[in-house]
């Protein structure tokens, strides 16, 4: 048979998005998504590197792309139907382009001649997700015009390199697709797209001899790729203390962890102030810590190929660079003492009980090199404030916009990236703000542990100053839920455990199992700040 | 104590909301929204008539206020915080945008100086929803000067009238704010805002007399108010056939129904050929009537407030007119025989089995005016076709956009407007899509009978051409997620009940019970294409 145009240019799409590194599929059928969805079944079945994941809940499937696409690093597709499907990628579009993740959107849409005009299932897609998208095309597939053809071959490398490039972010391509919509399979034609080359040339600063001694390294959450070695390196070389942040996947013995308790409990003293901190990566999940630097008016430079800002307006110089190039650069003249005198600060005792108890079960007991996604809001900064990173840096959560939407599929995607069993450490409120991401952890039978802390509702709020309004607390804050862990998981099928205490958590974890597994711990509330607040005691010094 | 600015300013835009008409506010609580959420809920608490709504899930609260907005014809607030949760709303905002409904999308935000500079949970959110918002404003709570408190009382009434005037839609007002968060509670100053006033002046047309004599109205979705009895009158003077969609609200015994089946089964002659075509309202359910208007070349004109537009672009003229408003001022001398021959088509049979027996159940046994919520894809197509509206005209679904995501949480918000018991019926995917908005059923117990045909995944699929595409059929398009209802039930403390055949929904729907209920009807794909193909023969004309 002769291939007809759609079939083509489909093909060609997909073998220029392959071509370009792309290997993750994320797929929500619908019917206006039925040629690439086919076409891309059977790419699937004839190339072995190529993961296709159909998830029917558009919500879940961006972020268990966004999973994928953070964890490797790597472009992943998603494609939805047209219509309100498309809007619901908005969440997981916005964390990537905050946290600069080459999230690529293929939403299928309405041909031209029924925009505006009262057709069902009709938005303007074009450019949907306005300022959250680093880039929109649309192509035009049934067009018989050969130049449409080499457009798609062209243009879709170029995008696909530009989501990629730093700062990377999601990109939008539109296809307006008229009826029919069937492809044709089996189809034998030879598909070849001509490769479209990038040669970037990183930016390089002059070998640089830094005057000050007391310099410190604060290492935020990483977007790229990882550096402890070479971090762990320079610091021993040149005696430069490293706060490592929990995302920051630099976290060994001798990197300080936990600053946001530290400062908290005043163990900084004037002896610890450093003349120059150097910045590695995005917003450090402590706000504690950019508050003592701009409040003691230190001088902060920024490393960064994303070129993230600073919100608390405090840095004085930014180098494009990562941190690898940065380190392999720059020499320092920092005194052994001071090292020493940050080195002392992991001494300090911390006194954890209750829900903080489970980050440390997970810093003790978690197989080398496990990977652990981490809810935002209270799950983070316990893990901030305690995991020591001993056992594994591989520490993963969405704090781009740090929404607690979207948290299960992402962890999923994620966990699905591994063949090692995964962690996903979550409140029950993340829990249930996607609930119906588990259905892929059921449906792929993904090895994870989710372990979710049951406080009933939202516990940060009791830390902030809305606490005081107690008559409305439990309504507007505390919002508790009522779940029953123990049915969420017999409706997903997930194993399931309830652990009484989070030491508990040890013997649950040595226990093996196949799959999805869902751990509770039931806490509560009230005394989990006041175990906050005695986490380090200020009289320890 | 005197009034602070953040206080008094919030006050102001409570107050302005209230004044505009705007009753129901549903919160989803987060970190930003607390000053807005506590005066919110003091203000509900000192005013009877305000219905105050907490709805964690960001994506059910949107629809569930979506809902309410619908079948009140009235603008309900959506209160969200900053960073996701925000885009969360941006499905229901893109079916109200299309389906003309006056949601007011209030979005805490970050202060103008933590923009786009590092700051968590901080999104450009300046005009976040693009076009599918029909206005936007920002308002700066925590600003000093005068003017500002000015502008608020002035703006907000302003903004509420053109959600609310035709063609209604959805409108963002952005609220940045900084810490301190909280606001005075118990304060006792009066606040007054100037109330604004709006005449509408309401096209008229001359009055005229049509020299047709063979016009059939065709009673699209009603997004507007109801005017059955206006439309039954007119068609009794006239001698006019009326085919009525379902969500016409207009079907009654003289209303010609279920024209898409008529069409298909080739029941229309040549006789029944009209020589105009008066469409009311959005597009019609049924394509097959736009293609048979088209293809038969029989001139329509459309009578529609929010001048909708035509798909199938047939349409000759356009009154921007209520139904009401036409209907007063046209007079016909239409054929009695004409409209006899119109009436017969409703004699013919139904040979109705397997799933389309549900609709047909609701049809005979509903308590007058019960609301029933449709949802979208096999579901509307049944009721279309099968349910007469003897029993209620009270029909809703999601037709801007046909999206089978926020259908429950849509479904609820309508309920939660009703003393009677509501009827929502939902296939099982579209049930999935919006699992987290039972939620509100449980935690507000909500009187409704949510009726799931559950045919494990996508039914509609297998009319349509994908149906060939055998080996991948089940994984794009057939999606089965084998999910047990009872364990659903079960999680969210439901009322169940499992029905074994359609009639045996009578016994249970004249079980009288407290609260949301979920009814399961386990049906198989493949027989329900069979049932379908059979639905009106061809041979008892």
């Amino acid at each position: 048979m002769t291939i007809n145009t759609l079939t083509k240019n489909t093909k060609h799409l997909l073998h220029a998005l392959y071509q370009s590194g792309v290997k993750h599929f994320v797929v929500s059928p619908g019917s206006r998504t039925t040629p690439i969805a086919l076409l891309l079944a059977e790419y699937d079945r004839q190339n072995k590197d190529i993961k296709l994941y159909i998830d029917v809940d558009e919500r879940s499937a961006g972020f268990f792309a966004l999973g994928i696409a953070k964890t490797l690093q790597q472009p992943v597709v998603l494609l939805g139907t047209s219509g309100t499907a498309i809007t619901e990628y908005t969440s997981a579009v916005a964390e990537a382009h905050i946290s600069h993740v080459p999230l690529i959107i293929l939403s299928t849409d309405r041909p031209a001649e029924l925009q505006d005009n009262g057709a069902p299932q009709t938005l303007p897609q074009h450019r949907i997700f306005g300022e959250l998208t680093k880039k929109f095309v649309a192509f035009t597939l049934q067009d018989e015009q050969p130049d449409v053809t080499e457009y798609i071959d062209f243009m879709t490398q170029k995008l696909i390199h530009e989501a990629v490039d730093a700062p990377s972010g999601p990109l939008q391509i539109n296809l307006p697709l008229r009826k029919p919509l069937m492809p044709q399979l089996h189809e034998q034609t030879t598909i070849i797209v001509p490769p479209l080359k990038f040669d970037t040339i990183k930016k390089d600063m002059m070998s640089m001899q830094l005057s000050e001694s007391h310099v410190v390294i604060l290492a935020g959450p990483n977007e790229g790729v990882d550096y402890q070695l070479e971090l762990i390196n320079f610091s021993k070389k040149y005696h430069v203390p490293v706060i490592a942040d929990v995302l920051s996947r630099t976290r060994q013995k001798t990197t300080i962890y936990g600053i946001d308790a530290l400062i908290k409990a005043n163990s900084l003293t004037s002896a610890h102030q450093p003349d120059l901190v150097i910045r590695f990566g995005a917003t450090p999940i402590s706000a504690s810590v950019l508050q003592w630097l701009k409040s003691e008016n230190i001088p902060v430079w920024s490393v960064d190929e994303n070129a993230s800002a600073d919100h608390s307006r405090h840095i004085s110089r930014v180098f494009q660079l990562s941190p690898v190039s940065f380190l392999s650069q720059v020499s320092l003249n920092n005194d052994e003492m001071f090292y020493q005198l940050w080195q002392n600060l992991n001494q300090k005792t911390r006194y954890i009980t209750g829900e903080a108890g489970i980050a440390s079960v997970l810093d003790k007991v978690l197989p080398e090199q496990t990977a652990v996604f981490v809810a935002n809001s209270m799950a983070i900064r316990d893990m901030d404030d305690i995991f020591t990173g001993q056992t594994t840096q591989n520490i993963y959560a969405n704090r781009g916009v740090n929404g607690i939407d979207g948290v299960v599929s992402t962890a999923l995607g994620m966990s699905s990236t591994f063949q090692q069993r995964s962690v996903l450490l979550t409140g029950d409120l993340t829990l249930f703000h996607d609930m119906n991401g588990l259905m892929m952890a059921r449906q792929y039978q993904l090895p994870i542990d989710i372990v979710v802390i049951n406080n009933n509702g939202g516990a940060i709020f009791s830390f902030l100053p809305q606490a005081a309004a107690a008559s409305y607390f439990d309504l507007l804050f505390g919002t508790p839920l009522n779940l029953d862990m123990s049915k969420i998981a017999n409706l997903y099928d997930l194993a399931y455990v309830k652990i009484p205490t989070a030491e508990a958590l040890k013997q649950v974890l040595s226990t093996p199992v196949i799959g999805p597994r869902l751990i509770a711990f039931e806490s509560d509330r009230s005394n989990n700040v006041k175990a906050h607040q005695q986490l380090i005691g200020g009289s320890d010094a």
